[in-house]
């Protein structure tokens, strides 16, 4: 048997698409990966935004899902704040300080996160939902993606973990 | 001495009343609920709107209480998304891709979590605040509920659990 | 070696600084403060709102940074509810069925949380985006904060700690 202590490990579920959000769960993650510890992050719900690719339409099966897909188009030039988006311009200054004070943007965070080895897993459930075909995944940036799978997998990883957010 | 593992043990604090949140979190619950796990919900603040009926007027002492309980009345039914509800299209539209996609409705989702044994937990402070009687909970699907507690039971639930969500 | 048990321990981030959610963080943490757990509270973001002081102007270098702390001034006076916020009727409402149903108000919540022992950390990857400076916080109500840190100190925290909590 080994006898070297185990890594600590956390998981995030990533729901919300919102900007201040996704950065908060990056900089936990990316300071948690280069603490050596194991981080599993499960996209769902709008969390789905993030790992969405910011060019081009989304294609999707009827016409729901093409308003939905739309409507709630994602990729990460598109985050908003939760609060003081105004438009865009609050999102907008946000983005400037955080460059002012040498804070990594969003991207940055997340090739961070994948170079540390951070697990970026997608929910099934909310994919089949929202008509983002697991099967032909077009609308996702699928280099960054470790896996799909459900809610059972979230678990396992969340019993084993020391540390669980909901974000 | 019992010598088989225990169970694993996950709590939830349910403190949106948004559909999309109330959703993840029955989904959590009923799958590990399926897993095995012993699982705990706690109904807090806006949260205790998924338990209330959706039939009926409120009776609430006093006409603050009155008014707060007519613009947040609650019930499944009543419930939104916390983005593009979109005067009820919006919520209305997730509902239909749900069951386009064969997620069960949240109604379904709490009647599996009963039936999983998952326990259901009434905030008594957010009660008292919200004017919803403890001793006389008309306003709430009293068969749904196994309890009513303040946070030093689900502190203890929480200390005693591997995975432990504030949604 | 000593044969007590060891404490139990709870961290929360506190990342909103709407009214209700920050109730929901001092309701738990006085609680298990209380119970005699210990407890780490972390203010990130808009959270950092709960602790600046009510009275007088925010000093930020920069126009874009005073723009922020005049539109996100924050005091625990200022806060809102996530929801039925309507112009402050609605949280002054909320406050005075909490005064009705003794429930103490947040102020009177922290001041507890204070002589319990619970400790308040604030983000300083926060601080610096939002031009608070940690050198030279005259923005905070520093009588009240043990300390200025980063993800790191709160990953060491949560991953020794039984609950952990992202409100």
């Amino acid at each position: 048997m080994d006898d070297r202590p185990e890594k600590k490990k956390m998981t995030i579920i990533v729901f919300s698409g919102e900007l201040d959000k996704a950065l908060a769960s990056f900089i936990l993650a990316t300071t948690a990966g280069s603490m050596g510890m194991e981080v599993t992050m499960f996209f769902t719900f709008w969390g789905l935004n993030v790992l969405k690719k910011n060019e081009g339409p989304i294609k999707s099966p009827g016409i729901m899902r093409k308003m939905l897909n739309r409507m709630n188009r994602g990729g990460t030039k598109r985050l908003h704040l939760s609060k003081f988006h105004m438009m865009g311009a609050g999102t907008a200054m946000i983005k400037k300080l955080m460059a002012d004070s040498n804070i990594p943007q969003l991207e940055e965070l997340m090739r961070m996160a994948k170079d540390l080895g951070v697990k970026f897993i997608v929910c099934t459930t909310s994919c089949g939902m929202m008509g983002l075909d697991v099967q032909n995944p077009e609308a996702f940036r699928t280099e960054l993606i470790d896996g799909y799978a459900g809610a059972a997998t979230y678990l396992g990883a969340a019993t084993d973990a020391e540390v669980n957010l909901f974000i």
